[in-house]
């Protein structure tokens, strides 16, 4: 067994090394986690195959290790959240993403699994002042979490004051940065004008985060495919795209890679995976997020 | 007009020491914010008439002074926040309850006013940390924030993990009492059984919040008259009941009144006010909340 999986290793990074094939996970992932997104990044830049999804429908560690395995909903119970974390080490999704009261818990109960804790700050409303977004991402980060998406301050943007939308964002990818945290930055696009995404995106490239996200899933709407083309538009190939909020099937997940995503948000991982094997999905979970 | 102020505080510790009528602001208000939950409570316990809404529509300053006038969308912009404040002033309300980025904003506009300003914290999931909800309190009482309205973890609460939703509860209302600001617990019960929602109000009471309140208006239900009345009744006499979420005229107001609630979180104050005055209500702002 650990014979093919060094084969596999050696066989990525060739095929990485080429700039042909981006690997699910980059080899140093374990290490240090912010160096995923640029790589990803480049590969789509570079007009590769987008993991895989493209040409054969992608093997379904590669869809897996896309998706963020999602349940935020404020009335989640210890045990939805264990499910989620036992479907997260099975799948080998590149992250439970929940609420901060559960970071500690699901931190623990992925210990050695490969699969990270993503949590969120400011989270939905983003409405928060930016040294409280602060404190909660440290705690996030104290209780375990490997990625962190923070909320942009949505009022301040539509008021015009990007000074304070990019201390916001800064408050959170600053700290992340210093404890090698991924750091993702929800814009919210369903509420915002053409120009304000672009100034959102904007902000959170010059913030240094390594991502820019789409939505919370508790806004109006969720991720679109606009959206999604016109944030890497933005951003170029050396921040990450996460598509939220709606993704509900293997072939939304598609078109929103297709588009230019590099993460995807979905309480549909089960689902989206199990298609991707061209397996039954009726027993899948439904999607609430 | 200092004479005339004088006259009237003389009237109204009168009439309150006889237990006749509630001031819609206890004399000692401006000196320490939490004696007037109680206030109210009691009187509405001594079978009084509800701040005069019952017998005869209530007067305008009543109806106003148990309102606290709400803006919490996410995108709401600075002009909007401004206008929110003024019509607080023109309508003394009792507070504007805004998210936390815009405390110090309106304290600095109401200043003098005669209206507070209320916060949320831990809003509207409530599945972030005790201590995280603890600082985002500090902060906004720091802002000038005289009323917190926190949301508790639900989460916890469905698990059965009572110790955690009193510890995160305590965060909050500990901070507010040595700070003598307003606490109200949010226990969002569309989300609850109602065994929960016992339990809820029963361990507000018990971390000595001055009020409990029925929902966060971002949930799947808002105030109903049912869930007012039961935390009535958990709660007793000496805490405060907010109703919030979907109060958009004076008839449904002036229900909740009756079924127990002592203050009401509503976006369409100055509908209700109006209503009360017997003006015509085709300008009022239209309800979002």
């Amino acid at each position: 067994m650990s014979d093919i999986k060094r084969v596999i290793d050696i066989i990525l990074q060739e095929l990485a090394a080429a700039g042909a094939v981006a690997p699910a996970r980059c080899a140093c992932h374990g290490f240090a986690f912010d160096c995923c997104p640029q790589q990803v990044g480049g590969v789509l830049a570079a007009g590769a195959t987008r993991l895989g999804l493209h040409a054969s429908g992608g093997g379904a560690g590669e869809v897996a290790g896309l998706i963020d395995h999602t349940l935020l909903k404020a009335d989640a119970t210890a045990s939805e959240v264990e499910k989620l974390c036992r479907e997260a080490a099975e799948f080998h999704f590149a992250t439970v993403c929940v609420n901060p009261t559960w970071v500690a818990f699901c931190a623990r109960l992925l210990r050695g699994s490969g699969v990270g804790v993503c949590s969120v700050v400011g989270f939905p409303l983003g409405a928060t002042t930016p040294d409280t977004k602060q404190y909660e991402t440290r705690r996030v980060i104290f209780d375990g979490a490997a990625e962190v998406d923070m909320v942009i301050n949505v009022g301040a943007l539509k008021s015009g004051d990007l000074r304070l939308v990019e201390r916001d964002i800064e408050a959170v990818t600053g700290v992340c940065r210093d404890a090698s945290v991924v750091s993702k930055v929800i814009i919210e696009a369903a509420l915002l004008s053409e120009e304000e995404k672009v100034a959102a995106a904007t902000l959170t490239k010059a913030a240094g985060a390594d991502f820019v996200k789409t939505s919370t899933g508790f806004g109006p709407g969720g991720a679109t495919i606009s959206d999604v083309m016109l944030m890497r538009r933005v951003v170029g190939d050396t921040v990450g795209v996460k598509a939220a909020g709606g993704v509900r099937d293997l072939e939304q997940m598609k078109a929103m890679v297709a588009a230019g995503a590099s993460r995807v948000g979905a309480s549909a991982g089960v689902r989206i995976v199990k298609e991707s094997r061209g397996e039954s999905v009726a027993e899948a979970r439904p999607s609430a997020y």
